[in-house]
């Protein structure tokens, strides 16, 4: 496959716009492979993912920022510029449950994810063994109570180490300070195994259960500061009745976390998100 | 089609208790058609429906009361008896908007749902049309503010002169009073315009599309004194996207709604739900 | 809500499409509203869908084909003009089963569908009450064992007389004749009650029910000459058990027909369909 | 956990059936966790599952035969009894794609499937890492083209010396033999990737996307000696769109096999199906 790259844009919605860009891509010799772009009516926003060959590209893609910058300078262009030859660098936090952290690696090792993941940073030792079967480095890092800071200062370490781009909570079960949030915003990838905006915070298939609900949830988003409320990425439900127990909803949604994370996962990697307020746009 | 009869029952779980249930309607000479049970083990509870065909059952159903009477007290049982040939009589409320009314005398007039609807109760003229087509009586309740009382006392006559079984909150927009609630305990069901508990209270759509939900759901349950906090009935979700607008999710929510009042309505008419504590069973 | 033109364009890949559609129109004055685009690599094949809002567009759309033809011709472009001012004429068949009529009938009287329904046209009389309470003329047209020829000739004739766009068989039991489907290519849809390509032909619910599939479809497609078979526009699903007989499946299988119909139906009347080979893009 | 057992019943229907099942657990004591039943009217057919805690049951299991045993035969049952306590034993079969094989494992490792797996087969070594990880024999039967009836006598041999109860067929891509299919009748699982009766036979995936379904879906079955015709356990479906080319139906088709197979398998495991012709009973 050949070599893509892909510009993501927010700007004030105007005329000409996708003429603009369009014609800036076809100067260089840039042929479109895919362009999907978004209006929002009410904030007069225009919000655009535009992928294209880098076969035959004239412009070496260094360059883009000094050619494209004037253009998006005048139009008020927010803008982002990604390439398929630099992989994301992602790594990896669990907690005891490895049911996330055996479907993340193994998508990877089947080549369904295109970044890479450099390490596993874990504070139970449950998942070592499947990353000894991929060959990935596995660092434990206890977060005894109240030592929450120097945990984080030893992952803080650990993922500039590695110039970590994405850190995803493959069910990581402890709350991250704010001070560690800031550091990545909208760079954190969580998976919440309810159906936000319910059910947030602790147990939440035993919310669940004592509610009586007919379908479970779970919800992959982008961490902020407040818990269980950042932009959402990805939902998908599965339907319970009054049979299903607690172990139950926790075994169906088992499979639940596993595919609306690794979809969470693979969408930021192929850069088809956009964030825009407390809302995602996801590019087609 | 024969006739047939249910019981619903729940008692304290112990040994014997399915025995004890078809030894009586095998020495009556019933065919049991269908039966499922439930145990909550939490609670120690026994939950069951069992339904059997009349014909060449030896009992009149005058009769079964005083017979099975005596065992239910032995064994600490609540029971309910219901009977094919008693259709249950419903009153549909209704306000402006009439998907859930159009749809459910639509399944009424198709033999969909085994009940009478002798009559619509609404605050609104929308749904006149449709009740001209089926030869349903409309009956026209305003309810301008500060007047609930008296248009809640204008609307229990009409329900009792009607014999009225159970009542249908088709989209009726008007919160009921405690005193209405009360006269009608598990036998209003409400359809609430999300997947509860997200999203209760008014403008639902709006709040969801506020969130940036991936997904938008539909619930059926049972009114209580505490606004959308009933025993939940049924729930189902559709998908959506950021390209929604709140038009857009109302469009495709309705078709939601639609389905899931109309299980709702036809399981309580089969007599498939109990309400136990603040869930149901509902029996297949 | 102000008014807006559609382009949907089909011609072979080839650098610069999007930058040239999009300067015609920035132009001109067009603000794009919604583009959307498809490469079929496979086939080398571009298509797009773009609206743009009319007001401030410095051209009159009778104009737009002088203008944009050579354009067209000079890319090799298969093209299409629709505006929102001018509403598509739709004919809906229906038999015996009415759950589709009374379904598009509601959506359209509450300005979900954005066409025009001058008439219906059905082989019996059920659906004759929906129909006169909404003020829509039903032609009553038999079609006696060896005589489609002529009532085909008879339901061409009212076609024709009211201009008719597209015909939508809802739930249509009769098969159309070759002629027939020749003078409406790409403009008749059906519903088939079965997930095609399972259970084409007669009684597919009876063939599910043999089969013992857990899950059954509807599908919603132009159609060709030969049955079931053509391009299919939209398809979903509901689960079923061994518990469903033939009437469940029925029951259930309606509510998927509705919505499956009906999207289709919306699709079209949006021209958000293009047909290339045997397959539909549905743009977004 | 307390250790329960599970009688699978099937016989001509007839009044009394539930009584007198209940009645025998009963008088030894035993009390019904779970009991679920259906009618088939059609067949006249009574199909039964009944789970009962041995806590307190007063009978053996192995004179359980020669007690019930005289009311089997009065009452024309077909019956099997199954324990907690004795696991059912299962082997893998997989070939290159190893998807299934890891859900698999994992939900064996993570207690989810209460069954021994003792050892994988596979004609290829893609597996080996995973099973390594998890101490599980890796059986490479290579099966070279003209030598299926050796390579199945060395299978054989191998499911003979582990006492295998239960052959799964996680995307294992050669066509069993009528004799080694005639050797475990209703105990080989296979998982098919489309919905069947659709697309099957070869290459399921590149046929869904000629035909340009909007959804695709997995099957699990047994298998019998007409290819992909065996009674059907499992089923589901996922949309697609015309922007998914055919390795985005593997990749999206490979979530659903991996879920649609692990159900199959656990409701073998949990003595849950009962077959009946062509088709299956899952009790709930």
């Amino acid at each position: 496959m050949s070599k893509s790259a892909v510009l993501l844009i927010a700007c004030p919605d105007q005329k000409g716009l996708v003429s603009t860009i369009a014609n800036f891509l076809f100067e260089h010799g840039g042929n479109i492979l895919h362009a999907d772009q978004h209006q929002d009516a009410e904030l007069g926003l225009f919000l655009m993912r535009v992928e294209w060959d880098l076969d035959g590209f004239a412009l070496d893609l260094s360059e883009l920022p000094a050619r494209f910058g004037p253009i998006a300078r005048r139009l008020g262009m927010e803008w982002r510029l990604a390439s398929s030859s630099q992989r994301l660098r992602i790594a990896l936090f669990v907690s005891r449950q490895t049911h996330c952290l055996v479907d993340l690696l193994y998508r990877y090792r089947a080549g369904e994810l295109a970044c890479e993941i450099p390490l596993v940073v874990s504070n139970h030792s449950e998942g070592r063994w499947i990353t000894a079967g991929c060959d990935i480095p596995y660092h434990l890092v206890e977060v005894p109570a109240g030592s929450r800071e120097e945990a984080e200062s030893r992952q803080l370490a650990l993922l500039e180490e590695h110039r970590i781009d994405l850190v995803v909570l493959a069910r990581y079960m402890q709350i991250l300070s704010p001070t560690m949030v800031a550091r990545f915003p909208n760079r954190i990838i969580n998976i919440h195994h309810s159906f936000l905006p319910a059910f947030s915070g602790a147990k939440p298939y035993h919310q669940a259960y004592e509610r009586g609900v007919k379908l479970i949830g779970a919800t992959s988003h982008y961490v902020t500061a407040i818990l269980d409320d950042g932009p959402i990425i990805e939902q998908d439900v599965v339907r319970v009745s009054h049979r299903d127990e607690v172990p139950d909803l926790v075994r169906k949604g088992q499979d639940l976390e596993k595919v609306v994370l690794s979809r969470a996962v693979r969408w930021h990697v192929e850069n088809r998100i956009l964030v825009y307020g407390r809302k995602t746009v996801v590019f087609s």
